[in-house]
């Protein structure tokens, strides 16, 4: 099942590249959540290709409807969300989507239609002497499917899936944003050979070792976004930016492409969540993050160069205003101690390059590969972080809820005044 | 997590009694079978509460559109599914649903709009002085989610949330019509006090006993369906449909409602397939079946009528062509011998009646309950068939799914063909 | 995987009939429930074949030896729970038991050694040429496993396999009756042709009927409970037990069998539990009660008789103390009312008879079955009730939990002081 | 739910450092496997901590018996796997445990007994006083519980939990090598600062380019183990592995500790397996090794040296006899390529180290902490590589089960020969 998180909070998701509509299913966010379709846009238009000036150049609205799963007796905000029609057999229906409204407890469907059209432009992929792409799904997921397999832009192995994952960590976010304060920011923090000189788990550990045993407030996280968002790609180093920006550029134009590593951070994260061993916090995360398109590693607090220390110096000491430094971050036993959740992925470069190279077609025989049209996004990394956020929030809150569950409070099993059992009773 | 069947061949669903849509995601489809929106379509119309003579006066047009999971190469006939279109934020997005083309093996997505409006007809039932209707999910419903609840209609409490059940079952019947040809068929055998004088078990029960050791022709089946369509409600007798029919049209003048049973049964059935014990095809079809909205029981073969049974009258003889009896209804041991399927599911009469009743507002103050106004459909179990056939089919499936990971044939590993790797080389 | 209930309480079985034990691992429990292995050997006790005049007259010991998830810190009354040993490889490892203290959050293992050793009394049903015992699961799961299936005794598929279910649900129970003062029951309701003339379903309805609104104190429950162990077989009736005893007497000496009914019944069962739908509690109970081997129906509330009524009198009124009567049997929209749970299962006569039938080998060539030797129980119904109990004990405190993940209250994320974040905060 | 792998090839675990014993259950073996408990026991030796010159000084047997799901009709050789006993409540229960025989698709339960009796060395850790280890669980685990915790040696987070994931993934290498040649093996790449000179990676890389398209034979692969077992760690390189032994052993004596990284690669491995995007083998495989304990990043493939390259250097290029190089690790979009996957474990020093540090109890009050006895293993890294080879082997067991289900075969559905279903008859 193409299921994301889970078994509490959960978000399915369908739908391909070049495919009428990516359709979401969150399942699991407890009611009583106040959701803006607004704030799901917001981020979705994060995502979107064209958002920054480095992606690819293709042009997608990504305009979300909800579905299901809200409700307000306001009914004039809660169906303010645009307008659905179908014509079918001949039948036209045609409905309103929810705008904003508390969640019910039931599950919240998305749309999100494409408005590519039909086109011959697949020829080159399509039946059994299609090409393929170095470094692509196209061999594998053709085999696999026996030849049944939608080969327009990727079909669902495109980023383009991501959009159910953005839609499920929105409202994660939301909650835990209510709940907890808890917020989730990224930042990119290598473009090929380019390092920035800073990084989210530095900015957030200086706060912290300044104002020991306080949560993060909100104007700072604030200061934080506004720097990540004013930057040419989305990180906090803006001399960084402009010249991984001008890499970017220069490598489009050579027709070949760039890794990058991105940094994604929680703070704000509530204790104790993440259950141990075979499903701890740190199986899910390196899971969803790691696991992401395109990704080749996933590192979480001090990552790789752990190795090369002594226990003495990567041990955390604690105070009892809480842990004095976070090589762990964030995770002990793959429990979250409260400090910052702190995870670095590493993208490879893109797949797609103008340059030519040896490949095969779908039936094996020998080809040299060349791109003949199609859109070209010379470094994904820039623009995964609000994906990587998203499949953190999803986690993250999926964790809260079965840590709530194992706190069984009777006072939340009541209907009829009366009738609540008193165990305690002869 | 709102999904039906599973692991392998599961459908989750979202979408409220009177919200924008139902959305469907069908997981586990293999690729490679061949899906007609059309036949989507037409259990969809069986399933429509204006579909029979004897349901809600309620028109809707329940509409399918499919946008994902599909694909051919031939663009025409695969884009022919109607037009799907969002007006959101100023923005028109438009696009062309699937029509028919081959399973990808991705995530199958599908839409069904309402066209109910916004309205004022539950100020009955909004907050805390709501009232309670009795037999409905509306007093349970409003406590556990804290007030957070869509009062419209029942929310997703409605019979309405069954268009998923009938969307994955009809793919599920088609790969099982495909591959076995098994045909999954359902028959009303009792109204109020009325019993029907026979049954699909004993119809093909004689068959099978004229003819041992063969699987049921399709024209058989077919002769069998046009029975069932033709009679007035959905049953094998048209004696019975009539009298039935009548029965409940003077029982919706009296302002009342009434209970029904309905048989359900597989014939051409894949022997071999349930796992054991815990997770066995009678532990899950007992489940999805006797879970069913105003499901009071689930009977599998001879029911509960194998209470007053010897052992030597209940067990099934063999013989080299199969079994003799079908007493075990298809199952033994949870497994399937591949003797039809049968089983019986009892419903309660409807909860909405127009009598006065005894109730509570939510607050739980006491009132003296009447329905102001709203559809009311006298016999819920008349037109729950097809949702029960669509029940099976999909346990089924996702148990044939189960049974063939247990048998890997190494051939079906192969891409690049010298690169098999041979175990007993050296 | 064989998990009972789940997600998140669930039960792992393993073992067969003959094999050298049944091991278990009950997964889920929170933290500081106080678990004493007295009381999961009574249950098992009452599960086992020996432990009534009419069972099987094997003699099992069927002793418990818990190996994690408890711990307190006086070891001594921790490590009192028996002694375990393995000679392995020429190597004796030895170690205590746990015999009481408080569950940690971690899974809690358990085994159940079998005294039974190996023998040749299993030659008539192996290999292709082995006997089919009709009703039994020998032909299908011989093929099923293409001949690698455990002949003695049923293999996995026997009743030794509840051995797990009911681990499992005396944890459960403990869990509910200290939370909720829930209690589970059951009573034999019919043998063969013989109907009990009481139920408890009607016991406690009077009961509640005459303390509106109250919840069912524990001498009350006691007294119940006294009255079902007094009888000759567990039934609430002394009559009924003893002429239906008399019945399952001289069915054996006929060398037939016998089926039987049994009500499963929870009272004080914390309202609101049970999601809604596709995993609602009573998709649940019906597919693990209906689901239990030997069942061929499953019924909730007023079962089968709901058919025949009318809404009018089917549907339960409502008063400000509570529902007025249980026709809904605990449970609307699949959600806990907090009436009582009342659900009844119809077990059909043992399939193991003395009397010859028409069978085959699995080769299947066609035999005169005569069985040669083994046990014979012959009215399986009758010691099944607290594999029931316990199955419905499983998926009630799973229901729990999973409606407590929904109210989550941020006082339950903790751990340095000063460190909890206020999302108010600016 | 302790459950790594699934939904179709599964393992469950329990038991704490110093419990009785660590259970295991494993689910959804094929049945016809030949499965031998000293194939088993082998694997749990290597694993063992006193089985390398640089662990921890401590002696167990951990002698593994296999209490279920297999057979043979031979029940000498079946039963010939040791004795068990239990003496609970005054009776002694004793029988064998399985040898060897095949498996029947039932699960497998195996069970390790605990030598370690009760003591008072974990005195310094109990109650709101006892004291936190930097680096560890304790104190997380403590307030995460509400103080119901196993303190004794790390209780479930230990490493001697992984008992149960080389015991799935011995019947996961046993199945994979039976029907694909497939050899899972590791290798340790890094302790502190010193880097191993080669790796599995290159060595197996170069076989292949050397012998396009061709399987890696048993032999070369027999060489390469000699090699590792020979080395004084589990590493390739004799002169890194001495090196690497003289630095643990000098840390140890400062009273400090080391990280490590682990290289871990399956060869051989069937292509087209790997469910793509959410629960692809690329996310699984991230998951389940980089969710370790004590592990703080995963690589695939190339790893973080991706993020430097141009994409015209990182694709792989592809011939008719595959891929030329493999700088996806074996996964392109989640799904195998039949190149060798290859992993990267970074692990941080051992958390327990002899130099006092800043800590607190339990209850947050500040302490110098300062170990007072135990044991104490410098590098954990070193003895983790049979772990991560059986989570490896879990994993990729469970997708290539995941693919055959889509590949279904009517001719494994039948039980009587005339009673085949033909879809295709009319």
């Amino acid at each position: 099942m193409e299921i994301l998180g889970g078994p509490l909070f959960a978000v399915a998701g369908a739908g391909e590249s070049h495919g009428p509509a990516v359709t979401t299913i969150v399942f699991g966010c407890p009611p009583g959540l106040y959701i803006r379709r607004q704030e799901i846009q917001a981020y979705l238009d994060r995502r979107r290709p064209g958002s920054n000036k480095h992606g690819t150049p293709r042009r997608e609205a990504d305009k979300v409807i909800l579905l299901s799963g809200l409700y307000q007796e306001d009914h004039e905000r809660l169906l303010a969300g645009g307008e659905i029609a179908t014509w079918v057999d001949g039948v036209e229906s045609r409905t309103e989507g929810y705008e904003e409204g508390f969640s019910t407890g039931e599950p919240i469907a998305a749309v999100v239609l494409s408005t590519s059209k039909r086109s011959g432009d697949y020829a080159q992929f399509a039946g059994p002497t299609g090409e393929v792409r170095p470094g692509h799904t196209d061999l594998v997921k053709y085999h696999k499917s026996r030849g049944f397999v939608d080969v327009r832009g990727g079909g669902r192995s495109s980023y383009r899936s991501t959009i159910s994952d953005v839609i499920g960590g929105s409202i994660a976010r939301r909650f835990l944003a209510d709940h907890f304060g808890t917020a989730i920011l990224s930042s990119i923090s290598q473009v090929g050979p380019l390092q920035a000189p800073t990084s989210l788990a530095e900015h957030f550990g200086r706060w912290l070792a300044e104002h020991p045993g306080q949560a993060i407030p909100q104007d700072e996280i604030q200061r934080v976004l506004a720097r990540l968002e004013a930057a040419e790609i989305y990180t906090l180093d803006a001399d960084f930016a402009h010249k991984a920006g001008q890499l970017i550029k220069q490598t489009r134009i050579e027709g070949d492409s760039l890794g990058a590593a991105v940094e994604v951070v929680a703070v704000n994260v509530p204790p104790l969540v993440g259950e141990p061993l075979y499903q701890s916090l740190k199986v899910r995360l390196m899971g969803v993050l790691g696991g992401l398109n395109a990704v080749q590693a996933c590192e979480i607090g001090a990552g790789v160069a752990v190795v090369a220390r002594r226990g003495s110096e990567n041990n955390d000491p604690i105070r009892s205003t809480g842990y004095q430094r976070n090589s762990h971050g964030g995770l002990i036993g793959g429990i979250t101690t409260g400090m910052p959740l702190v995870c670095k992925v590493s993208f490879k470069p893109t797949s797609t390059i103008v340059k030519p190279q040896q490949s095969v077609r779908k039936n094996l025989e020998e080809i040299e590969f060349q791109l003949q049209k199609g859109r070209h996004d010379p470094c994904v990394g820039v623009r995964a972080g609000v994906t990587l956020e998203s499949r953190l929030a999803i986690e993250l809150m999926n964790a809260v809820l079965m840590h709530q569950a194992q706190r069984v409070d009777v006072s939340q099993f009541r209907l009829f005044p009366q009738g609540v059992p008193d165990p305690s009773a002869p």
